[in-house]
């Protein structure tokens, strides 16, 4: 037989977060690499992860009135050139389809790294009459941006999304929806993820090719860095005047419908790494944790352990509870190890003491607290202690958040400032000049513009003019 | 007020099958064309289905064992090329990408046509010893295959599907597998879609490109002809030898492991089109309908009819039922065609008198049988009801392979029976050739060898030679 498999180690986040971020996609089994560039496998881990986090927000979706549909791979150039300042953005990054087998095309195609030309197109086809109206659609895909820089989740060449599409009769109605899918996302990283995060408007140099408004959630990574982890775009009518969708109103009036998109990317499983993880590894929240429980077995050779261990497992499966039972011919200590790399929330420990005992002991990953509970008390002690993780993720993201998010009222204050990251809120005259200007002093981009701002003083931080917003400025992702 | 929409005509089956077929796609709202020959869009009601059948079949995957993973869209060309067999069958229907961005690439990368040669690279990486078999790993994704001729559903350039790839330790334990998962389509298939099928082995001309055997089911249409619905194919470790795949055993030894893959696909929605559906549309099998019953409320502005509406969907749906309620202003006249067309098992009626009497009228899609149930009777009458419209599309599915499949001993009477279309069983020798003189006298192809074969007599039916099997010939789609 093959010795036992070794306890593999990371680096501290102190020491490099960059290295102990790659180590903890590596050693806790989220991914591997493809001999394409920038192309990862999501390996079952983070596969089993991504589709907690679909089925969670796909429910919520269609709880307000969403339908699925699949889009095509492939746009034809023609297509993608419909609107201009859509194709000015993502031209440069895609990926063309020249060939089909030993055949050049007559057009090319690109392979989609987003699909509102797609939408609109079928929109055209299927829109008429305000009775057509509205649609609410979403597509769960992958996309492609030809990137020079990948890291895995953060930014790879082919990524996992869901990308929502809807077109409605008014400009109001098409707003409204914009607002209510960033507040779907914001509700779904701040419960589900226990993400911490500010939210508002981008600036009109951080907006998505084509859009009037994008809307944003920005989450505070530990070390200070900022992800955009959810975007929520208002385009106005521009999208059908461009593909031509018309419809004809309840006074059989010719009119442009308004659009929006919405999308949330395997891009938020890097958030969850980088919010929660720890020296010893991933840290899940409980809530979309692939394993909720991962049952070991102590002395697992002795008579009758492992059929308590496997009893064990099925009362808090009956629970409702995600369950895993470890009967793998690993020593303890490593299958201890193992699962806190991956971040499993609870650890419930049975050995032949505690079966005599009629208890078992649950270790909590975030804090490492052990407590021994009676098999009686069981689920029910699981359940509040996986809450109580949950609850404790959150407020750890969130003391972060606010621990780093500062004020700054003149430049130099700012640009001192800057050197530990975070959010730096100030004043802003709304001029994309400006923006410029703050990059050059502090290396920050303007994160958004929050919908209640406060008013730290009456001047733009760099230009000294009448200030319009607050802005949060930070180092991203 | 823009008038009523208009009830959709269609094709009779027996005017033109073809022409029915393409109706049905459209009309039912299952799919729209894109502007890239081929490739379709799944409209609302096709995603739906779709994500039934994912749903259900991923259930049976996970219960056996399988986890699910993604893999990357791309495959560069000398990967490939690494199994001769393989790349021989796929390289002439491939996309090939040349460009990303403005940059040309310094290698040509497809667009996955299947992922064995992506798991393989994959499964060198991360199996090293005998603990790290096996590995049960599918995922669902799209795949591209540039055809010449394409129909909805059908044959398209791009499909969605599953592709399960499995890798072992034993040659006996890999063939397991591949049996296993040709029974766990086969029980999909019959149980949840109520389809008819025959299922066996392929010839060595019929083969997945690189597999050492092929199982397949091949379901019977109502027109007569076959449809290979899901297949499951054997590798032996040819693909282990190609990339190099090795694991030390527990006796310290390097082996080739043995692999499998399995996949079953979009196509399988033409398969319970042209099973199910008749003159006025799609049937849908109650257990995979994305809604099992539509509430039709008649006479919807009389006072107390909504009301009555809703709460009859409120009962249904907390049975468990999938339910929607049409409060469109329709009338209930079009309403009826249209659920009818869009193959809803189901429809409760509702109106007025109804109420007054407590009740409300069940109408079966597949026998037009009507059927006035009290309120209090509700739901168990709906559950009942839809159980039998399951159980007699399988029976007439069934009725209708039985029908279709005849025996024939000479050339000459095979030739005559084939202008029927059906299966037809017959004696084979084993020889490809053979093949080829069957294909030649009557256009059939062999569909597959089956587990236990009659012995209809002692001669293969094309050289005269002594008979090795009994097999299937069809038509095929």
């Amino acid at each position: 037989m093959s010795g036992e498999k070794k306890v593999e180690q990371i680096t501290a986040r102190d020491v490099d977060f960059g290295q102990w971020y790659t180590d903890v996609v590596k050693k806790a089994g989220l991914a591997d690499y493809s001999s394409v560039k920038g192309c990862v496998i999501l390996r079952p881990y983070a596969q089993a992860l991504w589709e907690n986090i679909r089925d969670t927000l796909d429910a919520m979706f269609k709880a307000t009135g969403h339908e699925n549909v699949a889009m095509p791979l492939f746009i034809p150039e023609s297509l993608l050139q419909k609107e201009k300042d859509h194709v000015r953005g993502f031209a440069p990054e895609v990926a063309w389809v020249t060939h089909g087998g030993a055949e050049k095309l007559t057009e090319r195609l690109c392979v989609r790294p987003t699909s509102e030309t797609l939408f609109c197109e079928h929109y055209a086809h299927i829109i008429h009459s305000w009775r057509d109206l509205p649609k609410l659609y979403n597509q769960w895909c992958s996309v492609v941006r030809w990137e020079k820089t990948t890291r895995p989740f953060l930014r790879s060449r082919e990524f996992w999304w869901q990308e929502g599409h809807t077109i409605h009769a008014t400009r109001q109605e098409a707003m409204d929806e914009t607002l209510r899918m960033l507040e779907t996302y914001v509700t779904f990283a701040e419960e589900s993820l226990a993400l911490a995060l500010v939210k508002g408007r981008k600036t009109d140099s951080e907006k998505f090719a084509g859009a009037e408004e994008t809307y944003t959630m920005e989450c505070m990574m530990h070390d200070g860095r900022a992800l955009q982890s959810g975007t929520s775009h208002f385009f106005g009518d521009g999208f059908a005047r461009a593909f031509d969708i018309q419809f004809t109103d309840r006074d059989n009036k010719l009119c442009y419908p308004f659009q929006t998109s919405w999308g949330l990317s395997t891009r938020i499983i890097g958030g969850i790494i980088m919010t929660h993880g720890d020296d010893n590894g991933l840290v899940m929240p409980p809530r979309i944790a692939p394993t909720q429980v991962v049952v070991v077995p102590v002395a697992a050779h002795k008579p009758g352990v492992m059929e308590a261990a496997r009893s064990l497992k099925e009362t808090l499966t009956a629970a409702g509870l995600r369950v895993r039972l470890d009967d793998s011919d690993q020593s303890p200590g490593w299958k201890f190890a193992e699962h806190e790399m991956k971040g499993v929330p609870l650890r419930a420990e049975l050995g032949p003491r505690d079966i005599a005992a009629g208890a078992c002991v649950l270790v909590r990953r975030d804090t490492g607290e052990k407590r021994t509970v009676q098999r009686e008390n069981l689920p029910g002690a699981a359940i509040a202690l996986l809450e109580e993780v949950q609850q404790n993720l959150r407020a750890a993201a969130l003391l972060n958040l606010e621990r780093r998010t500062r004020a700054a009222v003149t430049m130099p204050e700012m640009a001192d400032l800057a050197g530990e990251g975070g959010f730096i809120k100030t004043m802003w005259c709304g001029d994309g000049h400006c923006e410029d200007l703050v990059y050059e002093a502090t290396g920050m981009k303007s994160r958004c513009i929050p919908f209640q701002g406060e008013r730290l003083s009456d001047s733009c931080i760099a230009c000294g003019r009448p200030a319009q917003d607050m802005i949060y400025w930070g180092f991203q992702y």
